[in-house]
């Protein structure tokens, strides 16, 4: 029997039997399930592409044969089958193999990914470097019927099929996105699903219809050719042929021998085309089959029960959920919207309670920003749920359609700061940089749950843009520095201190007060303020503290590089002040994946080296003074 | 007759009759012809649509009635129609009315827009937010064919069709873009255009076939029912009843009667429709129907012979792609990229020299940035050519695409700066901060013609994600500040001084150097520096001139807000540098259209108040030294 530890590479599937080939995705599956039970990560996504991917390996030939993963979750079979099975244990755990492409781990990971939509452009430009440069080699871009909702793919759709460079695109239609799929395309695909068969059927139409005289005629003067119009006949696979596509399909994705003929008869024709691969996803694992949301993105999880292993804290979408459900109940103008994330963004609830005013527009941060700059025009408050790393997709629109015309909607920023075993594709580093310079927007970071439910409540009487940012968890702040007070543009001091005075963001509040607890044991006063607003600023304290103390640190989980501290620095320049200000965040670099503690050490923005880089430069001060 | 400056609001056009509404359009041409070759503007795109804005006003009742036009600059018949004839000479001109949408101008414009592809996710909230409130208004979205190239479109109409939310898409198909149209989609409304007449025959052959009961039934059990099927056989209109549109058309959109009958059969219709309106871009001035590309945004011209009224200064589009052709000689993986600005950004000479090696991918900024991710991770040198604010939409694929795999991607970016007539929509003051803090991008913004090459030959050699910013017409700096040496990361000194040092980012080096002068015949000394590389910092000039100066100004054409003071400002934080900086750019606002002067006035960078501000600071230095 073939054993999948012996696997090194693709070359070592390519001789296998059809009956090696299915121990062998037995193997696999089984490989995949017991590592993410363990170390959590992508499963329902994975089990749904252990065959395509088999396929994949057996009928090209990479490196040379680029294959391109669309979000990168999806490329657990494919690194168990290029070298990467000693260490698939380590699978998104600090310093381990990651949960998506990584050219650095494999020559074989040529494209990384961890957004959704993007492959067909890649690979797109892979075949065009081929073309100019001469190469022969094959380009294949792995895409899910989820991705699909995106824009960007239909971009990419639309010039490959207007340029017809050859490269082949695997629709891995496995009924769902990360939630149930929710767009119009969705259903026409399923309709071109329950059609199955049409390729057989398809020759003996023509047959048929060609022997008929009589109407065949005049039916064939109508449109511009018989191939045509035969095709439109048996299924109306339109969307694809209008976009300059050959369609084949659909075929039964988890079969290996069908999606390798099929490939193959891809590999030698001579346009894009593009092969509808229906699939099942959680295919192989009874809990993931039945459950493929829950099993989409999983916490480490108990074998037998598929239960998460430990019991997870309150989220912060779940708690911002439970106050936009209070707010909504007196409120009919509230709608929550979100873009394929409603377990992750905690929208469910608000769904569950509220159902006809909710709505999932799939992959699609672009629209769903410009949806809700429609929808407060037209008199309604729309919360838009996302995660901060997808906002980033939504950027211009923030800009251009919702704060130019100064329209009321509110972005709940989830997964603000590190993201953890995601790693480098999901940091929710960048959201104060890229927001806070656009004229009109407001920024808050609650830094609690308390803060949190207040903060949406003055978000949604602000009647202007407003974004809110929050971590996956909620968070309780030490000791007794509770927050029950909130107004936007205003700071609450939480401790006393002479000797500096430190602006903390979100997250890093706890940490603050933590810090300044310690350096208080060690005869050092520092005042933490708890910067709940990003922006505005509250100007009135920034002038007391520019007074009043030599230092100020701020500190954020967020890049230094346009952050709140930078902020506070073009404050105190703008008025002239005197008084050295420390920015505490992220340096320039892509934060890698891990648990949360290694990264923040990575980054500086653990307890002990803030404490350390606040005593050097309070020394430091107090030598100057001295 | 009718008098077009009597129509005060879209109720005086709606009792005319068919001869006095010909009147009228030939008038409204008149007037758009006469004032844009005044002032300039956007004119093929606004010829093209007199019928289509006619008939909207004539069958729907705004302002209850929400009709949304894509991109907004095909707004002047609107304009025209809804009160502001007295006020169209001034159209474009500071202070005067906008070129787009505004809703401060008129509540008949209910939605603002500059960038395209917005109108039918606007359009959608305007439904849902209606749906919602129990209102019963009509929703229309006025999209062109150019701007169903961008992804927002398809995601829009995936959300609409699948919710079967009701309004009306009118498809503006002029065929082409701005440039030609690109896309696959384009090919196909041309071949959904060639089968006009299609509604007749489609009742004909329906009938015939029911009666035919041979072929009748396998046919009807091959497919899902009898309406479907005869869909298919007429016309492929395969791709917008995918995504749960109804389709009608195609009619000629230049024929206001069959026009209004349209929209009034889609009026009655309970679902999302989308009508396919042909128009001819241009239509009615000779000299725009030949050349709609470049009366698609123009300076004035001449009425007789459509040729520019002022010869038009060197622009920098012109120069880069000048020195894109010498290294494309040299080195065959040069690639050059636009997204339907072959013309705005200089690239149709690059096109015309290598057509083959030249990507118009059409309005698709995404896919354009992550394409030329693929090209470059295949051995490919792309450069893509795009104004600032169109990058905005390409920002996520520069950071996830680009960036994270640190792939030689350049980013031309043109229009860098204030955009003068084009406004708020349009304006190039963001660049800088939502670049600059991307781990592992480089930022440059040459002074002068002749360094712009330079940083080309430069951006060309270093083979990581770079941005070179420039304005649209090529500066020759005053005096002798020649720029004659470039290096990433190294500034040059063009002037002497000792009171400040003034740090000039590419557009404001100019200034810098006048009001230096100016300010050395008043015995004030300042050192003028050239900040040509954004990011990285000069970082051993910034220590000398943190040792050498008391105060230092930076000085950018780009918000205050995460620009390069705000650099400057984090790395003298970072090293604890004891310096007052002053950044001078353009504090938290939208500019709104006019000449670049009066702009520059209203911001403070002109040369006087450039001055002023500097004079005020180093006295006030000067004070605190005595």
């Amino acid at each position: 029997m073939i054993d999948l530890s012996k696997i090194k590479s693709p070359e070592d599937i390519r001789g296998l039997s059809p009956e090696e080939c299915e121990a062998l995705a037995d193997d696999i599956r089984a490989k995949i399930i017991q590592t993410v039970s363990q170390n959590g990560g992508h499963l329902a996504s994975n089990l749904g592409v252990v065959e395509i991917t088999m396929a994949l390996h057996r009928v090209f030939h990479a490196p040379e044969d680029k294959i391109i993963f669309d979000v990168g979750h999806q490329t657990y079979v494919h690194k168990l089958l290029t070298g990467r099975y000693e260490v698939f244990d380590t699978l998104r755990t600090y310093g381990g193999i990651s949960g998506f492409p990584r050219h650095s781990e494999s020559e074989y990971d040529c494209f990384e990914a961890g957004h959704a939509s993007t492959s067909l452009s890649a690979a797109l430009g892979y075949a065009r470097a081929r073309d100019a440069l001469g190469g022969s080699n094959h380009v294949v871009a792995v895409v899910g019927d989820g991705a699909l909702t995106g824009g960007m793919c239909y971009e990419a759709l639309n010039d490959c099929g207007n340029t017809k460079t050859k490269m082949i695109v695997v629709l891995n239609d496995n009924e769902m996105s990360i939630a149930e799929n929710v767009g119009a395309l969705s259903r026409y695909l399923s309709k071109l699903r329950s059609s199955s068969g049409w390729i057989v059927t398809k020759k003996k139409v023509k047959n048929r219809l060609q022997n008929l005289p009589l109407i065949g005629k005049p039916l064939y003067r109508l449109i511009h050719g018989a191939k045509e119009m035969i095709k439109s006949l048996v299924v109306d696979e339109g969307f694809f042929s209008a976009l300059g596509f050959h369609y084949l399909g659909p075929i039964n994705g988890n079969n290996l021998s069908e999606v390798e003929r099929m490939l193959t008869l891809a590999k030698d024709m001579d346009e894009p085309v593009l092969i509808h691969c229906h699939t099942k996803k959680g295919y192989g694992y009874k809990s993931a089959e039945k459950m493929p949301e829950v099993f989409h993105g999983t916490p480490p999880f108990l074998l037998e029960s598929g239960k998460a292993a430990n019991p997870s804290a309150v989220s912060n979408g779940a708690v911002a959920n439970e106050e936009l459900i209070r707010l909504a109940k007196e409120d009919p103008r509230i709608r929550v919207v979100t873009a394929a994330m409603p377990l992750g963004t905690g929208t469910a609830a608000f769904a569950a309670e509220f159902p006809d005013r909710f709505d999932d527009v799939g992959i699609a941060e672009e629209h769903a920003v410009t949806l809700c700059a429609g929808m407060a025009a037209g008199g309604l408050k729309p919360f838009f749920f996302v995660y901060s790393t997808f906002l980033q997709r939504g950027y211009d629109q923030v800009l251009h359609d919702v704060c130019i015309q100064n329209l009321p909607v509110v972005f709940m920023i989830d997964r603000a700061g590190i993201s953890n075993e995601d790693g480098q594709s999901h940091q929710g580093l960048f959201d104060i940089a890229f927001l806070r310079h656009i004229p009109g927007m407001s920024v808050l970071a609650p830094a609690d749950e308390n803060e949190l439910r207040l903060a949406i409540q003055a978000a949604y009487e602000m009647n202007a843009p407003c974004a809110i940012r929050y971590p996956k968890t909620a968070v309780t702040l030490p000791g007794d520095a509770q927050v029950d007070e909130f107004a936007i543009g205003s700071w609450q001091s939480l401790t006393t201190g002479e000797d500096a005075a430190l602006l903390a963001v979100g997250s890093m509040v706890a940490a603050a007060v933590r810090v300044a607890q310690r350096l208080a044991e060690e005869g050092i006063g520092v005042r933490v303020i708890n910067a709940s607003t990003v922006k505005p600023l509250d100007e009135e304290l920034l002038h007391e503290l520019y007074r009043k103390h030599q230092v100020i640190f701020t500190l954020e989980e967020h890049m230094l590089a346009g952050g709140f501290g930078s902020a506070v620095l073009e404050h105190a320049a703008g008025v002239g002040a005197e008084v050295r200000i420390v920015p505490i965040g992220v340096a320039e670099q892509f934060v890698q994946h891990g648990d949360h503690q290694h990264l923040l050490v990575d980054v500086g923005l653990d307890d002990s080296s803030i404490e350390t880089k606040i005593k050097a430069c309070i020394t430091k001060e107090k030598r100057n003074d001295g």
